[in-house]
Parts: C-alpha cells; structure tokens; sequence
C-alpha cells in the first residue's frame, strides 16, 4: 500500500483536491488517503466544505505521494514561511510530489522546481511564474512530469494528471479503465491543454 | 442567494460531492453551499475523507437546491426508512432536487421519480432500475431533467449535470465561462454518454 498524503490549508480549492482523491481513493487495494494541515484540525474553504486533517508533523518524515492543490489561499500561503519550510523538507523526503493548479507557486516560492520543467493554473500563470523566476514554465501543457514532481494545470487538469500518474505507475490501460469506472473522459494527453490561452 | 444543500451518508462517493460542489461553490455571490447528514456531525467516505454536516432537520422546510449523491452507501441506505423518510419530505418542498449516480437509487425508492425520466450510474444500473421501477430509466442520457428532478449518470456525469443547472438558469454562456475558469471540457450535450454501454 502505498500512501497519498494531501495538504490542505484555509480557501483551498475544492476541485484540485477531490478530483485525484476520488481517483486514487477507488483504489483501495493500492492507496491509502490521508489529510494533512500544517497543525491539524478542521481546515474550510470558501465552498463551504470542513474537512479533518491530521498534522503535518505526522508526515515529517516524508510520504509515498504528497499533494498540494491550489486555491485562493495560496496567495496567502506563499507568504506562510511555517508551511512553507515543512513543504519543503517533506517534497524533499517523499517519493512523489504533485501539485494542481497554484499549489505548484508553494513549491516553487522554496526553489524546489529551480531548473525543472513545470506548469500552473492557466488564469493565474504571471503570478505563479513570479514565485520562481528559475523554473521552466509551460503554458502549453494540461500537466508536466519532471523527475518525482508532477505539476498540473488549473482545478480540473488535477484529474488528468492524477490518471496520467496511475499511468505511469500502473500503465495505461489501468489508468483507463478507472476513467471508465467513474465515467470520466480522461484528457490522456498532457502535452496540450484548450485553456492555455488565458 | 440560493442555497445548495448537499447531503452526505457514510461511504458516499468523493467526487459525486464535490465536482458539483466546485460549480456552484465558487459562484460566491450566487450560492451558498452547505453540508447535511442525517442526524449531523462527522461523515466519512472509504477514501480517508471526513467532513463536517448539520443534521437535516435544518432544512425540514426544504430547501433551494438538494443535491444526493451516490456510492457504495446507497446500497444501505435504500433501507435506511429514516433516512428515505427525510429525503422524501426534503425533495418535496425543495425547488430543485439534483442526484449524482447512485443517488437517484434514493429518490426512486420512496417513488419521487415514477412517472418521470431519470438516469443512473451505468455500471450500477439494473441495481437502480431495481429500486424504481415506474421510473422512465434513459440509460443512454448524460444527465436527465425532468420538471426540477436532474439526474446524473456516474461520478464525473455530476459535473456535466452541475454546469447544465448553471446553463438552464443563467444561461449557456455563463456557465460556459464556469468550465472556463475551472479548465473543465464540459459535455454539453446531456443526451448522450459515452459510458452507456455497461
């Protein structure tokens, strides 16, 4: 079994979060869902959702997957030097870390994507691109794999990437049958992305 | 303001919850959604989430928009008598009542949908067509609307169906901006689904 550890804080998008969870949640031969906030406790968003978490400190010793979506509220947390440094030292000490829409600004903000090739949220992209000047951005992509680090582009791309990273894992035909399982038509290329253009 | 009221039971599916919930969560100025269990508190899903509800008491009156969602949990709760009580009376008095896969299990056992056309999860769907069988099932549907009944197919067909709402109410364009912003490939079109073939 291998563990998907998701890092949740205040105005987190809702999207960017439940997507790859429902994705890799049906797999529970495979993987394991936990939630993690910086101290633990309830964490909500504007959409009204409160969710459990559990403390980052449980994971200080890194994760198999650490997710990180975006939301609104990373405007405010790339200011957020607390979680920021525990972000940094648990990517360092994980297998897989991915992002969906903005949260790739997080990694970025702590020079963890310095000289890889990665994207964001298509809306938000200056911004973004101004937390890491270093990084190869790329507007053009639905999602980008560097290494252990895969970036997606904004709110529902998070589910492309997260079959593109069973895919990857599992192989292709996996990954297709469970779009087939929850019905979804899976974008399996992720060199192209329709809202680049923003 | 409206307000969407999504009602949770334990082993409901992730994304039939929250890709809706995504859609009308952030038109913040349009919708408030909010989150209902049977008798309230902590509910949990097989895929490590735990989200906080108020009990359906609160909304004994009804409600603007009652979203049901399905998964694995409908298969108790169609004998659940409290619960299809509550959702009986709900559906009643609300203006909208919208159900994601499975959920429509629910409606159509109390007998909400004889008479009228709906659609299910096409996986689970001679288990639904068993629960109502007055229902005019559409198997080959997308989405279904039929008077303020919308039912969906499978997980991801919320979505679809979601946006269709947006559409029907303030009109294509607006909820074409909606997939927009949230980098969706919307299907609009609810009268066909590529996963009818279960």
């Amino acid at each position: 079994m291998q563990n998907l550890s998701v890092l949740l804080f205040d105005t987190f998008e809702t999207l960017d979060v439940f997507g790859p969870v429902e994705i890799f949640g049906i797999l529970t031969d495979k993987y394991i869902v936990e939630f993690y906030s910086l101290h633990g406790g309830v964490v909500k968003n504007a959409h009204g959702v409160k969710i459990l978490t559990q403390p980052l400190s449980d994971i200080s010793n890194g994760t198999d997957i650490f997710l990180i979506p975006g939301g609104f509220g990373t405007r405010d947390e790339v200011h957020n030097l607390e979680l920021l440094t525990n972000i940094k030292s648990i990517s360092e000490k994980s297998k897989y870390v991915l992002t969906v829409c903005t949260g790739s600004a997080l990694l970025a903000k702590k020079g963890l994507l310095d000289g890889k090739n990665a994207t964001s949220n298509k809306r938000s992209f200056k911004w973004v691109v101004s937390q890491g000047e270093k990084v190869n951005w790329n507007k053009q992509a639905r999602w980008v794999v560097d290494g252990k680090y895969y970036t997606s582009a904004g709110v529902s791309a998070g589910m492309d990437m997260a079959l593109g990273f069973i895919a990857d894992i599992h192989g292709i035909e996996f990954a297709r049958q469970i779009a087939f399982r929850i019905e979804y038509n899976w974008q399996e290329n992720k060199e192209s992305d329709n809202f680049s253009e923003q």
